[in-house]
């Protein structure tokens, strides 16, 4: 028995009772005549003492040559401490030790193994079995483990079914970000990775199942963005015979759950806001609403003034940013200089100081008088103290610019709070979405996503105002998760297909397996899929998902710490009927 | 809202409320002035009645005119059934209707959706999506996602985290039936899918993650036998810091928790036996020891006779077949041509028949009189009405012969009840396996699969002999799950790879990353796997797994409903820089 006890178990109740603990040394502390060393595991730090008036010479001796990360086993009577640790459980106590055994020495780790480790990002991924000792980490996959078990309680509870699907399936021609799989058994032929269950939990809602889930793996091997993974999890989730409303009760009330039981947060119901809306009001389709810096559309009390750049805009909008009118010259230059940048990309900004004495200061003093800049104060909500900032242009991008000043000023002032939780429902999404390009409209959602009941006839009209049953769950500016009801009747579907663009022939070639399927009493139907990662990041209070995950990629998809992905062989090359065709 | 109950919950108790089904018609009689339906969801069967003397003409006529598994959704009064149906739970009541929309038509599909169908297995998989819907099916996915629930509540309960390890990994060199997926964003790079997180698994223990388990998928490209998916899903489980005791302890209290909470059956303790005893009793690994027909060796008292083809035998084994002293001589002879078949493979069979007078007839009395069979009997255990099997040669090929046809014996007798569950640890198997064809020994387990204490210097003498901490969980004859303490130090380590044929050098190449990482401070650790399909099936009283998996592939790797693997388009060839090559 390698222990009785873990290390983070041990309390003033356990005084005087003889204990065997196992660990690594996280510290050792020599004065000489006395030995201290903080054992640690997975549970906690149990600090162990010898001292030349309880130990004996060799054991003392012994004591003082482990090296940081050792493995030891030791045997001891737990004693009251002189100096109490108050911020440790175990602070109380300390191990006077008997007996020690090296299970395993350590090379000297590459970075501490403390909270705040000397490590950088590389050293940590390479490194990565010994960067899970650290606490961070591991609280972060243990935070993990609880989650996903909370979400397993709570849709068992639900009446749902966790059922497995294949990770070996087709390739689909427009699946070009799939990953593919060669097969040795069938020459010449390719699986796919899925990129989602989509197409599987809609089978089986044909067949039956009524309520499905899955946590599950996903494949894309796409350029990666920051902090995007080729391989993600799902909660994967399908309902048959359910409208909109229902999912969302289902998914409203899953969240809720997990923010009580794992935050400890208890939201009565979610807010709900159209695409529409969330465009005009935060100019973004995944807003964070636990801040105001609501957008004030200046167009009406900006325009047929003597301002050439507003009168030619599209849209003149604005945010008051709370506080802000004591920037100076040079802060105000900078932030002119941010939205500047390539990454937001505006042409310029025009602000507005809201004095504390009512009056206003603006870059445009010269084409409007103070009551102009006070109906600006007014339409962006802007009180003595705020900075009104203002941007203009097309309407898209310059919503699109503004909501990443929002956003930006919200991180510098504070009010992106990690512990505050505000979730909200985004519905009624666009159907399809216009490829500037092209000029070719395509699924916003997926193929498979119905329109609003009554719109299809708007397909023909105005493609572009035709809403979908398309929901987004947002959580502190977010999309944790999305999902749609399903078209499940051929006609609805023939229609969608000739909209989108498919002929006949080609939408059987691509969705013909789907479609077939279809015609044996598909149910209506429509689901949801969680991001697990990030659903667990932002409920960790973080919004990096990459600490979220055991053994992440970096952003070219590799894994730095087993070096793949890596060369294989000919002969493994052979087997599968492959050559390599690469450019010299 | 589509429904106010599902098919499965009207009672008695409802009798008098109006209610709102949706489901599948299952089957419609016609009785003229009378139609019932059978409506179908997940959750059960309800009646519905329509008759002309409450129901509108036109109703009655749609309702006549329903297909077999249309969808539709009804509203009608419950009301007491006059015949009652005591073989379902919704058989007191039926549904008078008063409304009826069809949700979606459905054409006639390949075969009826009923306990037993008119489907071969074919058609059944390439219309998986309405196998599902019949009962047998849908209850074993069902089943399955019940009993990985009640995995992770055990599990969880016992401080195991889920930690998801990585699906793009690295290919070794010794993994050559390994998936491998080319990397598009590294040229000539392919990762490969995990035959098991094993690697991962260990690095987590020197993560200092203590207790880590995962229900995930693995791959396997080799040529499957039946019952063997390319993908298959493993209970994986690891622990630090413990002995195998522990371990046992620990996935002993697991299969017992499941075939309580899933079977209803409580088992006091697993038996154990070492693998020497379990291949000397049972011919197998893997023993169904639901009943007896022990092996009795013969070698002592059948040898040294005139019979020469047993005295050249290295073993002489036999087996009483319970009540098979009464075959007829065509039935024996039969049953001698079993055991000759290629899958078999003896040369032929000793048989003897006890006779309830107590006298024996066999095959052999030219060269055993009375007194010699009765012995016999006594070492087999043969009652009279018994008959006595013997078969004889190379004992490792004889105790598998006399293996497979104790299991036919079994089978024949009914003597494998499905709901009779007998667990056993097989202990104590050998570390090393010779490798026939080679003369080489290779490990039986795998490379890190620690030795019994002190058995290390065998490996210089006797290899075939060291015995190691490896440990198989048998259910009914059927592995279903297996694991070992590893090897955590260096020393051991080394000594294994240079007894297992690896230079430094190879070893490096091969497993060197794992072994960096256990330079580090690698705790005590071991682990288990079950094979989920494999322990689902028989939980679920059968042996075969595919229908406990919800999209199988069949024996070629395929999967017939979506038709993969499939071939891909030369465009994305050329972006993972591949080429096919291919033969003509």
């Amino acid at each position: 028995m390698y222990r009785s006890h873990s290390c983070g178990e041990l309390r003033n109740s356990h005084i005087g009772t003889t204990v065997t603990l196992s660990g690594w040394v996280s510290k050792t502390r020599d004065k000489g005549f006395v030995v201290w060393i903080d054992l640690r595991d997975r549970y906690g730090i149990t600090q162990l003492v010898l001292d030349e008036d309880r130990t004996s010479k060799e054991l003392l001796e012994q004591a003082r040559n482990l090296g940081r990360e050792f493995v030891i086993q030791i045997k001891g009577e737990v004693i009251e401490r002189a100096s109490k640790n108050a911020n440790i459980p175990t602070g109380d106590i300390e191990v006077l030790v008997s007996e020690l055994n090296i299970l395993n020495e350590s090379k000297t780790p590459p970075f501490t193994i403390e909270n705040e480790t000397d490590g950088g990002e590389d050293l940590r991924m390479k490194y990565r079995y010994l960067d899970i000792r650290r606490n961070p980490v591991k609280n972060n996959l243990i935070f993990r483990s609880k989650v996903t078990m909370e979400v397993r309680k709570f849709l068992s509870g639900e009446g749902f079914i966790e059922v497995e699907t294949p990770y070996l399936i087709k390739s689909t021609p427009e699946g070009a970000r799939d990953f593919v799989v060669p097969s040795r058994m069938n020459e010449g032929q390719f699986y796919a990775l899925p990129q989602s269950p989509q197409t599987f939990k809609q089978l089986l809602m044909v067949g039956g199942m009524d309520k499905y889930f899955q946590i599950v793996k996903c494949f894309r091997d796409e350029d990666l963005r920051a902090d995007r993974q080729p391989e993600f999890t799902q909660i994967d989730c399908e309902m048959a015979f359910v409208e909109q409303e229902d999912i969302l009760n289902v998914f409203e009330n899953l969240t809720k759950y997990l923010l009580k039981e794992v935050n400890g947060v208890e939201i009565e119901s979610f807010p709900r806001m159209t695409y529409d809306e969330a465009m005009s009001k935060y100019g973004n389709d995944k807003p964070d609403i636990r801040f105001g810096m609501e957008f004030g559309e200046l167009n009406a009390v900006a325009q047929h003034k003597e301002f050439g750049v507003f009168n030619s805009a599209e849209l003149v909008v604005g945010i008051a940013v709370p506080g802000a009118a004591s920037y100076t010259r040079k802060e105000l230059d900078a932030l002119v200089n941010w939205v500047k940048r390539p990454q937001v990309g505006a042409n310029g900004m025009v602000y507005v100081k809201c004095n504390e004495d009512g009056s206003f200061k603006s870059t445009v003093d010269k084409f409007y008088d103070q009551d102009d800049l006070a109906k600006w104060a007014e339409v962006t909500g802007a009180k003595p103290g705020d900075l009104i900032c203002v941007l203009s242009g097309d309407a898209n991008k310059t919503r699109t610019q503004l909501s990443a000043l929002r956003m930006e000023m919200a991180t510098r002032l504070g009010l992106r709070k990690p512990n505050e939780f505000a979730p909200l429902w985004v519905v009624d999404f666009p159907l399809l979405e216009l490829d500037e390009e092209t000029g070719h409209y395509h699924a916003m959602h997926h193929p498979f996503t119905s329109p609003k009941p009554g719109q299809l006839e708007l397909l023909d009209t105005d493609p572009g105002a035709v809403r979908a049953n398309a929901y987004d769950l947002v959580l502190n500016g977010n999309e944790i998760g999305g999902g749609s009801i399903r078209i499940h009747d051929k006609e609805t579907q023939a229609t969608m297909f000739k909209h989108l663009g498919f002929t006949p022939e080609e939408a059987k070639a691509q969705f013909g397996f789907l479609m077939d399927a279809f015609q044996y009493g598909a149910p209506p139907h429509g689901g949801l899929a969680f991001g697990l990662d990030r659903l667990v990041a932002i409920l960790g209070g973080q919004e990096t998902i990459r600490d979220f995950i055991a053994f992440p990629k970096n952003n070219s998809g590799r894994d730095v710490m087993i070096d793949a992905p890596a060369a294989i062989d000919n002969e493994q090359l052979k087997e599968l009927n492959l050559k390599l065709d690469i450019q010299e």
